[in-house]
């Protein structure tokens, strides 16, 4: 079974929900929503707010809150829909007892997969992994080695737009509510990325803006860097220009010729990786206009 | 003049408040203050919170605020102290068209009283420095060509207590609200600490609790250690154990003999004590047990 | 099979060797010894090489060269030892093709163990790994499915000499060259220590000297310092007290409590263990009273 | 006057001697050039060699040599010729007493500049500044503070090329060994950069390849990129294309704007500056195809 038994987690978070939202910045909406929480018997654990420009930009909120008891379904969202107007809030609540089913596509790398599954076996990284689909057999044993179902799905020149409708039909059977790239060398077409906007991850080994492209490690050693790194993005229709939501480095030198380059990257690709990943399970990004506010 | 023209600070800044909170965490304290801003027609700039444990610890808040107009002295003070009541807060505002009178204490090292003028002079550090006082006559120069009044105060084995009620005359005629010690080797008495209760700002050229007391980086050279640091607290009557506000730290190795471990880690003192200073003057460390909240 | 298949790093070092000197710094030194690799048809690969005091302090040295073909065993060392007797030297030579075998001690904690088992099958860390002993059974899974043996050797009270002779038993059995403690929560004893001299490899979960001993995230936690670390260094019969092979750190903030401080700190651990003990592999440490020189 | 007293480097330094080495590799050079030096009583303080493939890349290396005693002027040079020959080495001899003389190019804005001044007069950097020069008036109260002759040029586009003849008069007069471009804004031209080849250290206000060209930190936040960063290099006729000596880089978040970001890389830019210039200084930088090795 590849639901991992995150009960103390559950346990602790049985009542938990968190409220997203954006809207353009005007008087009045941190105690409008306050007052709401307030009275549907909320206490805050943690908020947090940002404005592009407190005197009329577009203003950001995440409200984490406790609810005394657990409410029923759309309870919330119906009588928060008045405030929400009020404002002309794009919102959503998420409620951490519905665990996030994550599908992760990979190649023949093992290294960002492995670090993923660490986490999450260590309950670090709060997530229910239905399914791992790779265009290699190669992963196999590792993946089914934790009980998770392994799909090979080959690609090639010819089968490629068969292949992610294959990969879409896995996805949906699975209600898998968003995916991470790790390290899965194949690009995904504009019919596939439409299925879940903001909601594909991808490590790119490089820190971007640099190297954009392919072989970005060969283009740092030919550069000379002194510096690499790695970074995590959403995956938009715009190859490595999508919505960053972290990025990490390390220090080299004129010793490491590209295959140290690799290894020392690998490093860094695997913690920036697990890092979006977290952040995204715990709803702490927001997308607005090709760039991430990080709660 | 000591007075630095942060005009354009002051001239961003004159309707902006901000408003420093603890008290027993419990439901309805985010609400009441926002519906309290909200009356008074402030709008939120930013907010912060943090509780030591949701279900019935310590809750922290900083909310920074603009008013749409400035209002009288107090008025906001007495407006909250319903709320306060309420809740049985500790509170205070701050107006950050006040600027802050901050007194530098310095002996014969440079590098971070250097740091803190070029912040100051920059404008990156907005306080008035109306004197510096120090043990050694040596930074004269670098002092009074900033027109900021150097006063030399020398200490010895018999003058210690003259001395510090001299330095205490001073900095109560120039109004100061608060002290750095910018590498000033000299213990401070708890008769002296005692009028300035987190309100001194130490650099401690270790990463405490590492290598306490004296001469940390000749201890740190003896153990061998590859990375250095340094700590900013406030001072407290006991020595190196004040609340931390700030760490950095940077790499070294055995080539690194103890002079150098000194020049590597005066990067480290100034840049510390520097984000240490600012980290106080926009109000966003509250003390609590020995331990600071930094928002 | 607890070898890993390290075929191409053989192909690439089947005559690759290392020469590691120590002895009082005096002229001469190196033209001697390169003088003699050139001799011996050896091409330089890497020089390094450290005094601690030019004028007449300790020398250190660590050569890789590469032979133009492999000679037989011993005859490189009995030609070296008129060079070395000519400078008093402590030397030795160490041959790449010679794999080192490595004991891994481990408890219930999986994140250094699988940060070891990763680099390995990557290979990263170039070793074998004979045996893996635990004084739980909770990891064995995770050890046996790469085909490598662990020994649950239980210890209480009771029991500990007798377990240490039988884990002594076992590693002599296997020719262990060095073991590693990766989070094995036992001290081991003088008698165990001295069979293995900068042989054995802890990590501590501090930035020591910081909080050595028992529990250094909570008191990390109790002190609010804002930056924790980890620390590899040989195991001395001083406990925490042997020399630094390498350290690491990570920035904290008021909102980690204990737990996540570990979990921040398990990452800061697995890479700062994971260096430590490919350094240890590559020959680049000597140690000299308490402290290490690293290569 | 512009040479600050290094009166106890030199005290320490007047025998030391630098030999910077790149040539084929090939067997012999090391054991050719450490018994010429133990011939000629050298004693080898720091020693450190690259070869970008040792089966017959290109061999560098910097030896750091103490002499007996002082030798002759072009006596060392003349010597080693015969060696030079044997491998057709590029090589150099470089006199730590020759305290290299720095001319820092600057316009409006100080934190790099300051900062060269300050590790300057600290004795961290040992040069001779016997010039600053400036297309803008604002700086040279700094500058003259500390007796450094301050040249305002201005330019603008009718003027360039007579004002590049004025500056280089200037750098010749003063025999000016290399140049720092401290934030200066103004784009030398090949007829100026052709004068010193290696020889001018530019800071770039991004972590190159990235945000090449103009307003790079607009450009980083018009990306939303999470760290920023700072390159020093050697200027060549490709703008920002020359050879890196050393990057560095900080986080940032969505909180920053622009504004924010040029501060934070304030920071950066003269941390990196400041660290490029002393390696500069003591002949750690070997420039070999638009890439450096930094030893």
């Amino acid at each position: 079974m590849a639901t991992h038994q995150h009960t103390s987690f559950l346990e602790n978070h049985k009542h938990r929900v968190r409220l997203l939202i954006s809207c353009q910045d005007q008087p009045g909406i941190v105690a409008a929503v306050s007052h709401f929480l307030h009275e549907n018997q909320a206490n805050i654990i943690q908020s947090d707010q940002y404005s592009t420009d407190p005197s009329g930009g577009i203003f950001f909120m995440r409200i984490e809150f406790e609810l005394l008891e657990m409410i029923e379904p759309n309870k919330l969202e119906e009588k928060f829909k008045g405030v929400a107007q009020r404002f002309q809030m794009d919102w959503r609540f998420s409620y951490a007892n519905h665990i996030k089913r994550m599908g992760i596509f990979v190649s023949q790398q093992d290294h960002c997969l492995l670090e993923l599954l660490w986490h999450w076996r260590s309950g670090d990284i709060v997530a229910d992994i239905p399914l791992v689909i790779s265009n290699h057999p190669k992963l196999r044993d590792d993946v089914e080695a934790l009980d998770i179902p392994f799909h090979y799905i080959p690609i090639d020149k010819t089968n490629k737009q068969a292949a992610e409708e294959t990969q879409l039909a896995l996805l949906k059977e699975h209600n898998v509510d968003f995916i991470v790239l790790a390290r899965y060398m194949q690009i995904l077409s504009p019919e596939f990325v439409v299925h879940y906007p903001n909601k594909i991850i991808n490590i790119h080994h490089s820190f971007l803006p640099a190297f954009m492209g392919a072989r970005p490690y060969e283009r740092a050693y030919e550069r000379g860097v002194k510096i690499i790194g790695a970074t995590s993005h959403y995956v938009t229709n715009s190859l490595d220009e999508g919505p960053i939501i972290k990025q990490g480095v390390k220090e080299v030198s004129h010793k490491n010729n590209t295959n140290e380059l690799k290894r020392i990257g690998r490093i860094t690709e695997r913690d920036v990786l697990a890092d979006a990943v977290s952040l995204h399970l715990e709803d702490r990004v927001i997308v607005y206009q090709n760039k991430t506010i990080v709660f």
